[in-house]
């Protein structure tokens, strides 16, 4: 179920430009194209929860009629993409993979929408995420499971998961996730696709169902670092400075081997990842964060995020607790029943690594680090605990990183590497140097 | 009880250095002449839980010896400075103003302590607080009340007190103290005294028995700015730029007027010093903290203060709670019994004032505020509960601040206005123009 070789029909986010300003292709064409996509796939992946086709055809209508007068509003004009289900989309379902919201429509645009449709974006419809964010499965009561589209049967991750799948199925040219541990670099990783969470309040999270005010970040799936890249920019995210060369640039390849149990081809993906760097001219540093323990920080962010979620939930709770599962439910009571010392404890420890990680990462140019510690795995299968620990890390720092592919595992599922920085730019260009 | 007229013997931290070197002042002779005021005075203004006298002396000494040699280890060798009671001094007491603490000898330095040691600073003693940090009137009911050497009966402020009375009263050149919601700047408006909190983390808390790990800060009193500076850059918080000018910087005056109560001739003094700074050549900005409550702010910093409060003496407390003042545990205990998701909300609350506050200061160079809504009050009377509402602000922000003395209140006591802004160098460059 991959895209098929690229065709004008079927070009990245950053390709598409140029064709559609030399006529090898027409916005409206493509849009059709990817709804077809839809209409095929879809009931199989399951990755949309509302496909706006009439609007997403007017809309590319309109796109077409604006480049063919020469006259686009951006480099985004005429492409189509999906927005996961907790991002607002006037006149769209808002729900947050929760069914007590499940008839609320936005009455207006996120600001990251608002923006990338004020450059012309195609909104193609609204995707499937794990209940509230909350997990990493997309396997959702109320809106179905989100297949893999790599692997029947198998979880897409999450909580992006409808993000990830639908790009991953050549159902969208990328997609908006939201990340608060992992969100959109887990299903990206799982997926085989980038997944880029730009620097915290980078693109703005207004209009965007919080799990975690404190935590959550917007991202990108996309199928290139390029089109992450443009996405994110065209979303608020705008990278001023690019290194010319990676040549001198500090890498740092952390050795978590016994911080997080993931198995050996994991690591010798990153591995393999890092000899690349270097041969393209970086530098190994050995600065490490030391005494940072993933799974210990891992409870600190849940706690943070269950409480925040009980908050973001609140006033829908005060009037009954129907369309919430009682999985997420229960996460969120135990976290509520916490001791207010026990929760303040959580925010001074995460204040603890976001400024030991800044003054980390003060001293290298880029950490490498697998992105998850595992592949995709197949649903029915208990969610391994571990999941986010090597992603929630920049969400505590707040700081930007991507997942990359990074070949496949012994069973023939994607692999994927971790890129993160203090600079946007040069994260980027790391990342794209891995590709 | 001012300090005389300048002498070698009183001169400013920063004047001391050209006096050592060029043999028109001794540090042994500066650092008797402040043992004796203390003796002298500290009878009556009880600033100081503990004078090192032998040990300031054999250090005076040593650095008078460099100094003879032409080899001093700083601009700071033989300045004689005292450091607040939470501040870890190698061998000193080391206890918070809290009695259960009250033998506690620190087995080191705190870190800037350390630094300000390494360049010869000399320490002459420990001085008093409120109680945990967690008041503004260093009343403290183990170590006594800190008398305001401008007006005997009347409070030198907190919980910084006994670090701004003892400079006041000319018992030291500087002082050390800590600021969570402006435990620096308020006792330096009450004593007419210039109080800089640089910026969160720029003089690390390493060595600070917390109040709250989240907000604290630690800072310096002295008497001016260039003391002030001279004090944090050996301490840790060096500044490396400057504006050349005033000229064409960005000055915001908010109209707090409706949001903090305060008698009319605490806006006149903010509004006569914001005319000096535009006669300086700074230019007006209308941009606004907008939506800023100073009281229900302050609220949330509190709830964050207790708890953490709470957290940093969780292992005294689990001993028993003898040596702590009911007022001190009723405040603390109060926290603790909040639930989790209110807990979660403050830190959400403060979190989005930082996120905005940044954004706020990306447009203005500098922001001019009163330091507090009233002057020094007499014992008994009941601490006014808006004393932080101009001051919290730069602590929940994280930027660097100061308050400078203002002229005098209808009654005599001085008064004060607050510079913040984003970058250090410039802030101190505003504060300057109004000394």
């Amino acid at each position: 179920m991959m895209t098929d070789s690229p065709t004008p029909l079927t070009a990245g986010a950053a390709a598409l430009a140029p064709l559609f300003r030399n006529g090898a292709a027409d916005p409206l064409a493509v849009t059709r194209h990817y709804l077809d996509r839809i209409a095929t796939l879809d009931g199989h992946i399951r990755a949309f929860t509302q496909v706006l086709g009439d609007r997403a055809l007017a809309d590319a209508s309109a796109s077409a009629d604006r480049w063919a007068a020469g006259k686009p509003l951006s480099d985004m004009d005429g492409v189509p993409i999906a927005v996961k289900a907790n991002i607002a989309v006037a006149g769209a379902f808002w729900h947050a993979g929760i069914g007590a919201y499940r008839d609320q429509v936005a009455d207006r645009d996120a600001d990251c929408v608002a923006r990338l449709r004020a450059g012309g974006a195609v909104i193609l419809g609204v995707v499937n995420m794990h209940e509230g964010a909350l997990g990493a499965t997309t396997d959702n009561p109320w809106f179905g499971r989100t297949e893999n589209p790599l692997r029947p049967g198998f979880t897409a991750g999450g909580s992006s998961g409808g993000s990830a799948a639908c790009v991953a199925a050549g159902m969208a040219v990328a997609a908006l996730g939201s990340d608060t541990m992992g969100s959109v670099r887990i299903p990206s990783a799982y997926c085989g696709l980038v997944g880029y969470k730009p620097a915290r309040g980078a693109i703005s999270i207004d209009g965007v169902i919080p799990l975690s005010t404190s935590l959550d970040h917007v991202g990108v799936h996309a199928r290139t670092v390029a089109d992450c890249a443009l996405v994110a920019a065209h979303a608020g995210a705008r990278v001023m400075t690019s290194p010319g060369s990676l040549s001198g640039l500090r890498l740092c390849v952390p050795d978590w081997r016994s911080r997080v149990e993931a198995p050996d081809f994991i690591w010798a993906a990153c591995d393999a990842a890092a000899s690349r760097l270097l041969s393209a001219g970086m530098v190994s540093s050995k600065a490490d964060l030391a005494g940072y323990q993933p799974g210990q920080a891992r409870r600190l962010g849940l706690l943070v995020s269950e409480v925040e979620g009980l908050n973001a939930h609140a006033a829908r709770l005060a009037q009954g607790d129907e369309g919430f599962s009682t999985a997420f439910l229960s996460l969120l009571r135990w976290a509520e029943n916490q001791p207010a010392t026990k929760v303040a404890a959580a925010y001074q420890g995460l204040d603890e690594i976001r400024q030991a990680g800044l003054a980390w990462l003060a001293q290298v140019d880029a950490v490498l680090l697998p992105t998850t510690p595992q592949t995709a795995f197949a649903f029915g299968q208990p969610a391994p605990a571990n999941q986010a620990d090597f992603t929630a890390l920049a969400d505590f720092i707040g700081c930007p990183a991507l997942a990359v592919p990074s070949g496949l595992s012994p069973d023939g599922l994607p692999l994927s590497v971790q890129v993160m920085g203090r600079d946007a730019g040069t994260v980027l260009a790391v990342a794209a140097a891995l590709e």
